[in-house]
């Protein structure tokens, strides 16, 4: 047996409610819940998406048993407005609106003033006692009808219009009378007859059938499959179909039509927000034709309808407890409501309403921390380009938009040159075919970073986002020539010192210096300035407070030097997750002797040198210790290939070349010859599967014991200046429990050694990084040596899928593609739940199933990502461990995790179905 | 309550017997099981390794309880002997010896003579009437008790005797003196009181003691332990020991000891084999110091007890049923066993020996392929070295042993060198840092490979064992300058032409032309000779169908063409497991085409270069379908990264670099820089994790359209020309389900293309490998597409690990060396059951949940090692497939792999204790 297909609303009464949202769309569910509350709102039904699921079923055929509910229902519309549908005297008209359970805004199809025929436009006509009017409701429909169900091309009708109009000779839609509508809805039915080879409809059942099922059909239209893809909703959930009496705007001027929303989308900031045309339909306002007005210029025009409309939707915010964005019709002074639903809004904006309709007693700061994506409390925190002056540089190319904020400066191509011209004062903008770890001074340097290779996940991108630098890389369209210090983009050539502006949350690129400003929260945090002057950092600490009452996960910051460790605790930071201590090898004091341990031939030659690099380290680590007070710090022994400490090997091979071809001689030859040999010695095929991460530390066991002696020297230094220190060593890259056992008693000797020459005692712990899918195939061996474990997401998806993330820009975009839909996401940005996410469950329980207290987290590049926080909850992590800018973004999703558990325990309590409750207003 | 701690044997009667190898070890168990069988064996007793277990629990002291057991079993041997131990007038002397259950010869430590003193040994001498010979036992004990017990070093003796000899102006020790020998017997205990700080202890139950404890604690000496690693022994056995009483084959003409083989352990002849020493003790045999005489001499000296000898080791062969290596010491004429064991033989021995017992009756085909261990049947197909003259030449290297077999010939440096010398007729050896592609012919031209770089997987290896051609690897002593055709080892230089040999089962390296020849199967194999005329070919034949009859396992073949697929078949082979496509593109006729359709810059070009090329794959896939004639063939399509088809982006850098120092320009600089960008195009960081496998033929659908399409239209012409067909079309390197259901869809689209066209139906199966961790984590989704799985190992091996097989020679050796331990094996050699084989496991089990009928199989380097067969087998896995010249190696395994599981049956149903079966023949 079929459930009830259709639901009625109407008459102050609907069959539905708020809550049925899954059944009847976002639409039908707040049209039923308006009307139980008595709001004026034309009457209707909603067909269920239970209906659409069968159609798709029934080989996109509506299913015959609904068919006769949908004509009661419809004759009961027809009860309640005195009209009837296809009456030549009184025609009901009808529009049928799709309605999903989340909003898809213009990914479906709309078809409005069904019910129109030869005869019935007279009546209609009659009755308005306007024949312009319903002339050009009855072309309108035919239209948007013959397009969306019959499939002729928009563009036939224009061609028709735009004849008329010449011939004619009138510009506007406006100056066409009477007898020129008519002549235009003869020419259209020509083009109709002539394109789809069908005529056009005069039975106006048969127009509601076809309307009806080509908005069933749109759910699998093309841009609505990749909304759907973009918004993660899920295909099979359908779209209900909405048939509603058609009310006008547009009858004369005492009628208008126009959209609101209860506060400001884009400041939150509390202020009735609108606009509205008099003697319009509710598309004129949409498609920019006429210049909609401010909605408060509504109060002089129709005093009643503009109040009754600030007090429903007053109400109705209320109601719902959220900012609501409406849509409302005013027909011969008379309002009705045709839609209301959750307003979206800015990053700035979801926090700010957030916390004052906390401070209203809207909502508690439980529903508060909901209301705000964690995704986009990133917006906060990002340089953000003026809103307003943006409009004046288009676009020149798109990128990949991997560090999100706005940055504008001279284009500069080399890291020197970024850094010479940022000491006098500039402020420069990188563009590299690509980043390397010489570019880091460069890119700290920049305002933002532009590189024409690489994914979301290359060294730009990874460094960007930890750094917090705007970023748009893999911008295939920008040609990048370093040699020649200049870029081009679509005919146009940058050259350096040229101003250049990117936008890293949508990825665009613009010529010219778009004019930014740093937001709220950075201006408090890099100025020092009072936080308690500042509303938007009042609001963002008060949501991050709630937030931190909810959650269970700790959020540690991915830091390596003191100053990000201050940003990371400044925004929350409960620890560092990851400090990489090779990238303290890079800085310029310090490269040459790490090279010259690596050119050594020998253990004592690595030593003399490792003894030189001690004191730095330890100084290092000693800042971050002071900074995080007390806080854990995991430190991660050194990680990379030897080679990325030396030239580039094909450079050196080219220098010799030509030198030999040259005839050059002497020791810078040599040199060149000697530092080749050595890097011929290092080149490996696979870098990522080679020699790295602990198997450098067992091959050179004496790197290992500089680290730790330089951790442990540092922590004791704290410890005996009575600062609490909590160091946490991270072997990376084990795949067999052996190598853990090894470099752990290696970390733990030279412990003791430090700890009784010092004379106090410190308290560490050993773990490993779970990077190596082996690793975590036998977790239980590996937790018999460690005491944490940390999951590096990035290698582990690398290694689980077999991607190199510097090469996978081959095949990767094509993979997430509408072409292929091989994967539903990139990887490296969401953890892959079915292949990585079973490795990091399998190892947490296997872990915990030999060392019950084993500490779990985090910290690859998806730490930060809201989706993979959320998993991390689920799967009993201890602690999520992201880029210092990322932190309150994972605060965040680690409190709407708590949020969906509960939701999905109050779910598993509730039964079958539920009634809504009953909007709060007195029944007319 | 303990267990029985110590087990007699004497007086024709023991505790033990043959089955209790566990408990006892070998040598207990073995003369438990003579002694019951009335076999002459001086009376003695042993100490279990449960004893041993509990001196290691004990902290390394003998457990209190089992003394007055062992104190009692010496009385017994008192008793039976009729002499005391300590008593002056008859002393007993003991000899204390090391066995566990495996044999471990000399690994640990043996005393003889105990229970001389300065009192005993007068008694000695009196009894023996022969001062000498018991000064010489005296001697004798105090320098091995000494060196045992004590930890005195062996030297402190030899200068000692060398200063006697020297101021008796003696040479041998047999020169010596009564008087010479008390006057060692005093210097040697002032030795050991200065090296050890003790005295030689008078005591002798403190003899005994210290004898018995020192051989428990050398179960714990580094040689026993590499040697337990070796052999893959575990170290938790521990070691039994035995106590028995002296006999002596050096009292006087009359007296004698030997050792000897029922049968020849290199040839497996029939014929009692061995030597032996008239007035000897058993070390002197083993030392070489005199060179022992022909076993068939004894026949004279002594008839009586030679006859008792042959007559006594026949029994011990018939009772073993196996071929026996024998010790015996003749005292006075009177025979004595002291030890007999299975004993170790050759490939060929244990093959000819095994057959052999069949037909005698002596052993059920079943126990005749457990006798031959699966890696040991490889020797009978590699070309051997004549063993007398390959001591002539010294080995002036060791690399790795990555392909077995012996090779000679004249060194050349590259592949066209190779095969023009081997065109005018001359054996070569190819000499390379390290192998690639380009050098395949040259291989097959050559003898041998002798690499420099690379480790068991790399290419030269891997192609090495394809091709059946010896080969050493990573042979880092030997430097090879391909530029100035010559390498350098040891100082020594190998110019072109100059003659090297190659043993690729030790790894050696000798300079000068070792004489080889074929073994006797490959030259039934390749000349085509009767088979029925080779003994060799006849026992190998006979030995395998046994095998055959016993496995469930399918063993297959890795062959890309006909030649390598006949070699297979002929070898046993029951279908392809792995045709690598891409070797076919290699081939001169075919590469510029393949380069031509990298290079094209668009679809149209790819396809019209495919177009020229699908006529060579249909003729290849023809060729070995026709060969296989009707056995599954897996073809895999196109693996690896384009750019391996064009020539090295380096060379082309230097190249190009060098042209333009020059100032060159011209047609030929545009060329390399046109090659130049596609090669930096398709460049990548890691191409092991780069755009390959699915990947290429998702990107290019068009290359595996030409694939499939070769590969139906080969298969419609077996099938109009009636010859059966069995093609299955394997994808590469899936990670997602989607991957393998796109390219499936292609492939069967294609597939019925051609069929439809050719008019015929072709069965055939579309799969894939499963060689990335995410396939293998997420295999019931996979299987729902692919009708088999196959196991790459290699690349699954390298993801799980995180190691390139490429690159792992720097850290790889390390980790499975002694010092570190960090693996058990080679990982790429064994396969990891822990981490790769609990992938394989899963995808089975979740494989089959889903398809009932899944076919699994490997075909990764794995499938030819014995220990991954049987993990096969025991995985439920369908086939093993390997190089064609391991396809006899595996057919054993997979037959072993059943012994085995019928020993676990057996072992299952056994009770906890179980006796022996007694030895026939009559007791005295």
């Amino acid at each position: 047996m079929p459930s009830k297909s259709v639901y009625w609303f109407g008459d102050g009464r609907a069959d539905g409610n708020a809550g049925m949202k899954d059944l009847l769309g976002g639409k039908g569910a707040g049209v039923a819940e308006m009307t139980n509350a008595g709001i004026p709102v034309p009457p209707g039904f909603t067909i269920t998406t239970e209906v659409c699921t069968r159609f798709y079923e029934n080989g996109r055929r509506f299913p015959k048993d609904a068919e006769p509910e949908q004509w009661a229902a419809l004759a009961r519309v027809e009860k309640s407005t005195g009209m009837g549908f296809g009456d030549p005297q009184n025609p009901l008209l009808v529009s049928v609106r799709s309605g999903a359970k989340f909003s898809m805004p213009g990914m479906m199809d709309t078809i409005l003033n069904l019910g129109l025929n030869d005869q019935t436009v007279e009546g209609h006509a009659r009755r308005a006692n306007n024949p312009r009017f319903a002339w050009d409701c009855y072309r309108r429909l035919i239209q948007m009808y013959s397009n969306v169900v019959l499939d002729v091309e928009k563009e036939q009708f224009e061609k028709v219009l735009r004849a008329k109009k010449e011939a004619r000779g009138s510009k506007a839609d406006t100056d066409l009378t009477v007898e020129d509508l008519k002549g235009l809805v003869e020419a259209f039915k020509g083009a109709v007859k002539e394109h789809s080879g069908h005529e056009f409809p005069q039975d106006v059942k048969a127009q509601l059938r076809g309307a009806r099922d080509a908005v069933f059909r749109s759910w699998n239209n093309e841009r609505a499959i990749a909304y759907r893809r973009m918004y993660r909703i899920p295909d099979s959930i359908g779209t209900a179909v909405t048939v509603q009496s058609m009310v006008f705007g547009n009858t004369g001027p005492k009628s208008a039509t126009g959209v609101g929303f209860t506060r400001d989308p884009a400041t939150g900031e509390r202020k009735f927000y609108g606009e509205f045309l008099t003697n319009a339909q509710g598309e004129d306002v949409v498609a920019g034709i006429r210049t909609p007005r401010p909605i408060a210029e509504l109060e002089n025009e129709m005093p009643a309808a503009y109040r009754q409309l600030k007090e429903i939707t007053a109400r109705l915010e209320k109601h719902y407890r959220d900012v609501q964005d409406f849509e409302f019709t005013i027909q011969d002074e008379k309002l009705y409501m045709l839609q209301t639903r959750s307003g979206k809004r800015t990053g700035h904006a979801a926090v700010k309403i957030a916390v004052d309709m906390v401070k209203e007693k809207l909502i508690t700061p439980k529903e508060a921390v909901g209301r705000v994506e964690p995704a986009m409390i990133e917006q906060l925190l990002h340089p953000v380009f003026d809103p307003l002056r943006r409009r004046e540089f288009p676009a020149v190319a798109k990128g990949l938009n991997a560090s999100p904020g706005a940055a504008a400066g001279k284009a500069v191509f080399d890291a020197p040159t970024a850094v010479a011209w940022k000491d006098r004062g500039e402020r420069v903008v990188l563009l590299r075919a690509e980043t390397c770890p010489d570019d880091i001074k460069g890119m700290a340097a920049a305002k933002g970073v532009l590189t024409s290779t690489g994914g979301r996940t290359s060294h730009a991108a990874v460094v960007g986002r930890q750094m917090g630098r705007p970023s748009v890389v893999g911008c295939t369209a920008v040609v990048v020539d370093e040699e020649h210090r200049r870029a081009t983009v679509d005919g146009k050539v940058i050259k350096e010192g040229d101003y250049v502006s990117i936008d890293g949350t949508t990825g665009e690129v613009m010529i010219g210096d778009v004019p930014t400003r740093d937001s709220d929260i950075l201006e408090v945090m890099r100025r020092n300035l009072d936080p308690s002057k500042s509303e938007t950092w009042q609001n963002f600490a008060a949501l991050m407070k709630w937030a931190d009452g909810l959650r269970r996960l700790k959020v540690r910051a991915n830091a390596d030097i003191p100053r990000d460790a201050e940003a990371a605790v400044a925004l929350g930071a409960e620890g560092i997750g990851l400090c990489r201590t090779e990238h303290m090898f890079f800085a310029p004091d310090r490269l040459p002797i790490v090279q010259e341990m690596i050119m050594a031939g020998d253990e004592a030659g690595r030593r003399a040198a490792l003894e030189r690099l001690v004191g730095f380290q330890r100084d290092d680590f000693y800042g971050l210790f002071k900074t995080m007070a007390g806080r854990p710090v995991t430190i991660r022994t050194l990680d990379p290939p030897l080679h990325e400490f030396l030239p580039r090997r094909e450079e050196l091979m080219v220098e010799i070349a030509e030198m030999n071809a040259r005839g050059q001689k002497g020791p810078e030859l040599t040199r060149k010859e000697t530092l080749l040999a050595r890097v011929e010695q290092l080149h490996e095929f696979n870098p990522m599967l080679g020699l790295r991460g602990c198997r450098l530390g067992i091959l050179y066991p004496e790197i290992t014991e500089m680290q730790a002696r330089a951790i442990f020297e540092a922590a004791c230094r704290c410890a005996k200046e009575k600062k609490p220190v909590v160091p946490e060593v991270m072997i990376p890259l084990v795949g067999h429990v052996n190598e853990l056992k090894h470099q752990a008693a290696l970390v733990r000797r030279v412990a003791d050694e430090v700890m009784k020459k010092e004379g106090v005692k410190v308290k560490y712990l050993v773990g490993t990084m779970i990077e190596v899918p082996r690793a975590a195939l036998t977790a239980a061996e590996v937790a018999g040596e460690a005491e944490f474990f940390s999951f590096g997401t990035n290698d582990l998806t690398q290694m689980t899928f077999g991607y190199s993330r510097d090469d996978a820009g081959k095949f990767l975009p094509l993979y997430v593609s509408e072409k292929t839909k091989i994967l539903p996401d990139d990887p490296f940005v969401t953890i892959d739940k079915a292949g990585v996410g079973q490795l990091v469950r399998m190892s947490v329980e296997n872990g915990r199933s030999v060392r019950a207290d084993l500490k779990c987290g985090i910290c690859g590049e998806h730490g930060g990502e809201p989706e993979t926080v959320i998993f991390c909850h689920d799967t009993g992590l201890n602690y999520v461990s992201c880029s210092p800018y990322r932190v309150p973004v994972a605060r965040l999703a680690a409190a709407h995790a708590v949020l969906r558990e509960d939701a999905r325990r109050g779910e598993a309590r509730k039964p079958a179905t539920k009634k809504g409750k009953r909007m709060a207003g007195t029944r007319r």
